[in-house]
């Protein structure tokens, strides 16, 4: 599929079809593009519960507004973005820190910098924290969206869950936010899918305030 | 080109022709192609500043780590994400509603419901508004990225610069986050890009804490 018609042929698909699954196969090759994410300092602060028994899709269902389509869905993702993930000692953190000096972009004197520049940038406060993990899980999610759609997958993306209960219930840590939760399947055929919601136009997009 | 070819061929590029220049044309294929992105409740939240003057771009380089791509570039982009959308009043949260309501999708007495909705999942911290607005901002400024590499351009997502200072120098107002700058146009041909950064593996991606 080319580039143009995977972005406009994404839809949130309210309706999946229960009997259909998707392999392992697609799944991992689905995560591993979107894995193609860009994120500050290649921190990559994203995770994923990935639920696919159908007593797991229940359990998560109930904290989720009791949508129907978290179990209908064969694969439905808690996705999750560390917050903490900037902080001295995080293992990616680190891993990109040495890899950086072994390519030469960064010395091994800078790393006192480099604390710094990370903690001013997405540590400093509560609010920098969260913007930093959501932003870059963002990048994450959407790239796993459209990486779905190229592979013929169908996605559904919820807000509409109580973040404390699914964290008490799958006994998330406390530096994750779970921005979403992504269904994961294939569009069930006898239903019909609504048209297109409307989007901002340039017009409405581009601003200007000084 | 295909979904894959463009997934894996964009690059954060850190070197722009400044002698090639980006159509208005093209900027705004972009930015429409980028406009299909997902949002809760199909907000929105997102905006971008588009500098195309010298004298602009170089105001932003300023607080921006001097970074020389920012004026390099023929574009950059201030990217906003407003942290106030889900708000009661907000336009496209209003518009949104009322496109409810006609479709059918929503019955006018659910107004406070739909407010208390937007508020608890959205609003009821600082956290919340933040993680909305960037976390949409995400999936929009992935978007832009990904178009932008269709359309044969390049881009360089940026955190390196004053949030606060930017806001002072632009006029931004408070309930906007600027989750990061965005410089887009022509890798220059006489630099060479280095190998890609690694990314997490589908084991280090897939977390359970139950």
């Amino acid at each position: 599929m080319t580039f143009k018609e995977v972005l406009y042929s994404r839809r949130a698909v309210n309706f999946f079809d229960p009997d259909k699954d998707v392999p392992d196969l697609l799944l991992n090759k689905m995560i591993e593009m979107a894995a193609q994410a860009p994120s500050g300092f290649n921190i990559q602060p994203w995770s994923l519960i990935v639920l696919k028994e159908q007593a797991d899709k229940l359990r998560l269902q109930q904290h989720a507004w009791n949508q129907q389509k978290v179990s209908d869905a064969p694969i439905t993702l808690i996705v999750l973005a560390d917050t903490e993930a900037s902080k001295p000692g995080n293992p990616f953190l680190e891993k990109n820190f040495r890899e950086m000096v072994n390519s030469g972009a960064m010395a091994e004197e800078q790393r006192e910098w480099f604390d710094g520049v990370c903690e001013s940038l997405y540590g400093a406060s509560e609010a920098r924290k969260v913007a930093f993990a959501c932003k870059n899980t963002g990048f994450f999610a959407m790239s796993l969206m459209l990486a779905a759609k190229s592979l013929g997958l169908d996605t559904h993306p919820m807000d509409g869950f109580d973040i404390d209960a699914v964290r008490e219930e799958f006994e998330i840590p406390a530096n994750y936010w779970i921005p979403l939760l992504i269904s994961v399947g294939y569009f069930k055929s006898d239903q019909t899918l609504t048209p297109p919601k409307w989007r901002k136009t340039i017009d409405e997009i581009i601003v200007r305030f000084d």
